[in-house]
């Protein structure tokens, strides 16, 4: 184990002490059907103990439908058949008022070049008139871009290349009686769009119900902050994750942590609302575990919170306000 | 001139070429009385030609009434009479049309210590109920933190130090025809609290008036994302900037760059609308200087872009879009 | 048929053709469990035909946990399962892109007096730090009122008696393949709290499966508009509806017609939002069906369109966006 | 007097207890140059009693630059020289802390033939991409709609007579020491663009500066709810308005009352922040003078309280929360 992750929360905390455990391969042929809700209404297509991993063949957010920059997203996308996701996993001995912890190990491209998939979707996008927000302006043309994606890089253009930071942009548990599109993110995860949820970050969520029904999908090659269109780089790929749990941790909403610092997540709309969730989480962590009084930590996030944007084009938008750890006290 | 400032649009464009000329020395004396809004009503204190440097003696935002932590806001603050600016600067040759080049050289703390002032002020805050998104609960208990700032650091508290990075907190030109509170940020800079407006940047703003009437003040040692209960380290300084002007360049709203990257601010509720504009400003750069069409900048700012988050408290909230300088192709 | 029931949509483009057919009486026996989601995952409690008559036992929001006023929501209350609804009825003959007909014909207050109920829940309500959008002032104290209801008025206290004016809180049909809290409002219908949603309108929801899955409870004896604190009058009730079909009516958004207007009605966040999506949903049914062009009928609802403020507390905003039926031209 | 008019705040509180005093005439001629901004730094064009009339020229919002459906604003206006205002007035003993009562009596269509205009300006508008919610799609064709304006109707099209319902678009008196844009509203009033601003209603304002600076134009001759494309049915007017004003009552935000009700009046962005404040203000409204407790008026509220939505356009969006005087207990 490195440093860091010897003292993470999972290490230390989770019933599997951060020591991985059984390799399950949730390939497209053992996954089958792809899943379009978090919810635990579908059967698990794998269960899990704690500490075990699971490498996931996740599709990208079109299901594989826009092969070439000539597949338009309206002719080959069948909303609410979009952004297609591994799992519901179930985890044994996950219950309401756990934490889930995935701790993402790797991320890597899946087929054939170029791997990497963006475009203007009608009605979508962080600068377009879209059902969110319509307007009576006529629609941007749809337009499709193929990257070439590997780990050494995202061929933008010929005189561009963008490094490969990849993330997970679906990750997740069920909420415990409802199923929501996999487009949507919320206080169980979804579609976050936060470029954090990294190889190298360990995610927390509130478990919601037996099982946690764990989900994945929507790899992206990288992404800008906003994700401003609404389509990051989105590829196949192979995504490995080591799971773990934590027993009676109460948190509103998911937490993340890495070598560097600690987040809270927060997902709403308008846009403050989200900053205000994350911020007030993050609060509530820093005074559950490293001893300050709220209006304490209020101050300390004013002189030294970061706020990252993840998306501001899905049905929440989502935020994460950090906290370096080497500004904190010892947990 | 170091490497990125001799490219940068001030020395190449500006009618000084970047080249420092007269210093002149904006001292508490020299300002007489501070000003509390933007607006080309006051008579100018100073006047400068293009290249010139400032030398500013600014006050805290609460123009020193907060000694010592029971030194109650709502007692020794006198509503609208806060955050004093120095100014209006008259610079020669500044028409509407032109853009004001602000380049930051330098921020020391001034005054005894604890130099530093945070506060909790009633019915404001990112996260109290306050003025602009009123509730019926009880306000949170006024409070005063003083720290010790020092170009060494800002002392948190006992066991907490956090890096100096100063920043200004408030600076702009005036609206054509209004005068506008010193507490908001708008398409002329004002209010923005957002901390790449630091030593090493520049600042670019659009002239709305026939000698621009630049003001500054509301100097922090330090902010998180955000400024999140309002009120960042706040401190007196002695700050120093080099002014240029660059004419007949159309921009709508500030632009800023350093060593590392472009960025554009927006400012405006709800938060996301102050990311539409960011971005969108940001995107008519690229298409205006770097020989991208409008929807390519769009994809590659879905993938490239950063967003800062300035300040989520002010009237409006600002948020900076910015875009690493080593991803583009030559202006 | 009343005057202006034969010309209304339902009466004629109704597969019943506003004719009512048989009378089903869902009592709270017939219901059994009642249900905390809108989705096409539970069975059906009852199947009807285009035209037939409901006559529903509906629990107030609370499921009648709240009988005193010392029966604290924090203490009666399990979240999520509030709001609790009759249904699933299937429709036959629904399916997707049809429009299901809800016409209210009548509610009745049932139960014990005082049969009204409202509170202070915590974490929730219009001038309240909420869940939604949080803060750390700490919360209003929790109360709870009871209220007297019948078809002559609502007791408010001993001075102030307010008209019985009681509409469906929460109605609609299931999304396609999600299943969402009956908390939320949204293209489906759902929690709009919207008071025109009374005897004597008819509603029209875009169905989205097979069967429509048509919900309703909620029922209040009456509302301000926004139903500020967050819990109108809630009452258990006997609640009367006509159903109805008509057949491939593409529709965006719930729409609702009575004997004075035409309204759509839109829910989103921020509110301005749902302002949006319910003018413009309107738009489009003003060229649909009455011969105007776009930037027309956006002209005429300028000058001329009432909005509504049903909720501004749920999940999402609902506005309702509505015109004179005597300023159209015949559709 | 009405009943009703010897009842009300204005003629039971103000100095010259409702009673009319002497009329000004503030022609076109006496205004001399119509102004741009709310604030004191013009010259007051008239001096007046409390109790005194004035029957003012407005000019529309585009300053009759608009004669023909061929007129485009985008080359007849002169940003920020749009929307003129009669004023400032300057009303003896008027000081801030006491509220401006202005009465409205009659607003009365001048000029020739057709009188009224609305029009589609480039990049404003509620459902129009714009500079405050900017998008990267191109904009609505511009267009200039005339219509023949009388006291007997406004004539929409050759089908669609709509009542003439005027009102007073932009009214207040002027901050403390800023000078905004008449474009704007805010606390102090401004361009509301709320139609129950109409005869037959008295406005209360929160007095800021001494002599309240009073500032009126921007009729229209009717509206819609939201003044969804920006621009309402602008006209010429001749206004006739009673002044009055009562010392010593600090209000937070305009009030209204008529016959029917008391109105609070704010204007924010988002809109649910313009609602809060409406709403707020409307409680301490109860409290102060009705016998309330907080939490009563806010139940009470929450079950008669009443909202229009003046404009979701401007640069603040204006909403009226109110409550009707029979469901009241007397003052």
């Amino acid at each position: 184990m490195s440093d860091w992750f010897s003292s993470s929360y999972m290490a230390r905390k989770g019933v599997a002490k951060g020591v991985a455990g059984k390799v399950h391969h949730l390939t497209e042929a053992a996954q089958g059907e792809y899943k379009y809700v978090y919810g635990a209404y579908a059967e698990p297509v794998l269960t899990i103990a704690p500490g075990d991993v699971v490498v996931a063949e996740t599709l990208d957010a079109f299901g594989g439908a826009i092969k070439t920059v000539d597949d338009l997203p309206s002719q080959k996308l069948n909303f609410p058949f979009v952004n297609p996701q591994n799992g519901p996993i179930f985890v044994e001995g996950a219950e309401k008022g756990d934490v889930l912890c995935v701790r993402i190990e790797r991320i890597v491209p899946r087929g054939p070049q170029p791997a990497g998939t963006s475009a203007l979707i009608p009605e979508f996008g962080g600068l377009a008139a879209n059902a969110g927000t319509p307007m009576l302006n006529k629609p941007l043309p749809e337009r499709v871009m193929k990257y070439e994606v590997t780990e050494q890089g995202v061929r933008f253009n010929d005189k561009i290349m963008l490094p490969y930071e990849p993330f997970i942009g679906t990750l997740g548990v069920s909420p415990e009686i409802e199923a929501v599109l996999s487009l949507q993110p919320d206080y169980w995860g979804g579609n976050m769009d936060l470029p954090d949820v990294a190889p190298g970050a360990i995610l927390y969520f509130p478990v919601q119900t037996k099982g946690a029904y764990l989900f994945l999908g929507d790899c992206h090659g990288r992404q800008g902050d906003g994700e401003l269109c609404g389509v990051a780089v989105e590829i196949n790929s192979t995504t490995t994750v080591q799971v773990d749990l934590i027993k009676s941790w109460t948190i509103g909403w998911p937490r993340l942590e890495n070598a560097e610092f600690f987040m809270a997540i927060g997902s709403a709309r308008p846009m403050e609302d989200a900053a205000r969730i994350a911020y007030r989480e993050l609060i509530r962590w820093l005074v559950a575990d490293f001893g300050f009084d709220e209006l304490e930590a209020y101050f300390l996030l004013t002189q030294a919170g970061k706020m990252r944007v993840g998306n501001m084009v899905d049905p929440k938008y989502t935020l994460g306000a950090s906290i370096r750890k080497d500004f904190l006290p010892p947990a």
